[in-house]
């Protein structure tokens, strides 16, 4: 039986400030990547986001990200492989007491925004904050674009990795994702989106913008919250995958 | 044989900005409370203290504070217990995976500046500060004013606590200090201090400023870092101790 | 023929967050308080409130509020007279600089949040606020509450002043709000609500309470932005206290 | 007769932590770069800067850094023009309210850390950064690298503009600075740093690390704060100067 992870953000509010639909998401997900307070998150929502996701069973995970409140960590920064090890370390052990006081442990790191698309293209960010979840600890899941150099990294450290799929952006024919902003990037129909989903679970492929299909590895597919439909988008990958057979389950069970 | 634990803020460092002579008072202490990025320290200085404290074999422990970073959180702000609550679990948790990846341990949690007066002075305060420490790890000690709100919460909760006393302030005789910006509130003379400090661990007793013996249960001294004399000072003290057959010990032994 | 001013809280999103209707609003009032980035607000967010303000013929006045974003300002915090000085200097000057990029000028300061009943607690605070604003442009306004302490501040140094009163809330007899939180302490009702606004500004008197009738002298009213209902709320004041013959214009014309 | 205006970086202490030597420096330099509060300095430290370097008679300037105190502004950030623009006018608002309290004015703008190197990497940055000058303030002057991308917009603009050199920097044939980092990128010997400010002012010339002359328009020279010999090169530059009859004054007189 063919299984899949559907991965979300989670907890990217910010003091008075709301984002996101995480209680009405949270239920058609089975990883949730909380913000542990650099690009967005503050402590009490940290604290609110891991009980939500403890209710719903979703598994918790470390979203990462650059020290950037104003950027959302959307703005892609200088940081030496050093600092990228150490701003790693802090947010996962911040978000990692919060999940003990609640009971649940956090099961895997994600990195967010530019940081994601950082370590991709630099080896030496991609070693450290691989390194940083390794030195906390070695059980910890590495999310991380499928067939990039994160999830490589992860790898050769003896990490398990979960390899991340988009079903609602294009793929280039050289497995890129087509950019943002260029026409056709995001695939703004849920069900095409869906397909998209069982076709990654079932048969690892998606179909290319100019017609090829790609071979892909989906451990896990991410579930874009920031979508205006981000709740139907959601619940309509969930009830498609497990209408087509497609077990959904946190990479890390 | 009497002992003692000599404790002080570390890790105040930011960014570019130095403060403290941590690597020269290291030596002559036993417990460094680290600041943990909310009124001083960020990733790397946290990363670079805890590496500086496992080197002396000092006990490493949070120091919690408000956030406010210009501040230095030493502004009283208007908290929840709720919201003290959660800066302490981030800040305990960011600074436990630091000391994760250098092989060492939390082993205390010290309140900082305007928080260390707040739990005095609020119940509700001292109770989620004690209730966060025990949630994370219930083994982890409580440093908090000798005889105070916080030690009592503490012991409540079935936490080791460390009661603290001050060797180089004077004391009122009903156990509290003279506040800073009075005139003697604070002990130049380091010797005085030191003598004080050892009348504290020998005796469980400083003589107050109207001339009277208060006993005061003393099982940490604080070694203040931002004196000019830091390092002359915590060098005497913890060589008149010795000088005394105290042991130098930090509480968590 | 009398006449009254509406001021609402605008321009309090940050990076990628939003709050608030501002465009909504907008239309409905006469003075626009902006956030100046300290509790709320971020540079291009300032711009682009100064912006909607100048097109609807709203005047633009800077929203001073406290160094705490995650509080969005509304914790006390203890600031010095001299540091309430500072932060209202450089919130004022950054919200005129991005005024007169637009070709508009700030016409007034309002206090937000914690820092509009601190002033009020601390005649220490006042003074140093009246007096930023008042060393920056001597012609610009004050708004404050309604017979109290920093109007009469402003009042001491020349300054022109705005008395505030408020639509939506329930007054105690002694000219005090009901706290919030209490029973009744908001209006609910946008129709009472609105009959409270013609009320203050045709007779200058509000029913308490205990229903008694308190003179109070209302210059301007505040609208508040974070009811649910805002722009409703905002468009009937508006429209009912035109309907009564109450011309509604900023203080500053 | 030549003149040449010495300039240093100011008032980029932050909250407790003290930064550089500004009441030593500050009588050798003729123009202060004061931090603004992203990079460095805070509300009060903006004050007491603008205060000591009216007291000195030294031409006060905004230094315009990227929001990252952590940084210390020093890693580069992808920014778009438009937000480079709008922290450009809030920052410049800000020190101008500053100086106004005291009784001064803003003279200039020089960007700080990364942001001076992003403006000159890319025109849109450059345009934007000299933008926001002009709409503030269309005769406050622009400090950018001598021959430089910043300049140019600016004179575009109709600004006034200062061409910085470098006294203890060496320079490449082609105009460029040896990159920090490699080899005799710093010239550590003040006298020989001297040597090279007294010909950037006599000859507008400058000799490089291959031993050419390199015509070199030198408005002003940068004093370089940070040095750990801060306040003897400064003294000895400004000494230097005079004795070769260079008469030093800020470009904006």
């Amino acid at each position: 039986m063919k299984r899949i992870d559907l991965n979300c953000d989670m907890g990217e509010s910010f003091g008075p400030w709301n984002m996101g639909a995480d209680a009405e998401v949270m239920p058609w997900i089975t990883s949730a990547n909380v913000a542990c307070g650099f690009h967005a998150g503050d402590p009490s929502i940290m604290r609110r986001t891991v009980v939500l996701a403890a209710e719903s069973g979703v598994a918790v995970g470390a979203h990462v990200g650059l020290p950037d409140l104003a950027g959302f960590g959307r703005r892609a920064m200088a940081l030496s492989a050093q600092q990228v090890y150490d701003l790693a370390v802090v947010q996962i052990g911040a978000l990692s007491a919060v999940a003990r006081t609640q009971g649940v442990k956090v099961m895997h790191m994600k990195p967010h925004g530019a940081l994601y698309h950082m370590v991709e293209r630099d080896e030496d960010l991609a070693k450290a904050l691989a390194r940083a979840v390794y030195d906390i600890d070695a059980s910890m899941r590495l999310l991380g674009r499928s067939g990039g150099r994160l999830v490589a990294c992860g790898q050769q450290l003896g990490l398990s990795v979960a390899h991340e799929a988009f079903a609602d952006r294009r793929y280039l024919s050289d497995g890129h994702l087509v950019p943002r902003g260029e026409r056709g990037a995001v695939i703004e129909d849920v069900n095409i989106a869906a397909a998209q989903a069982v076709k990654l679970a079932e048969e690892g492929a998606v179909e290319t913008v100019d017609g090829t299909l790609l071979s892909l590895r989906a451990d896990t597919i991410c579930v874009h919250g920031d979508r205006h439909d981000a709740v139907a988008f959601a619940r309509l990958m969930h009830q498609q995958l497990r209408a087509s057979g497609v077990e959904l389950r946190s990479t890390e069970h």
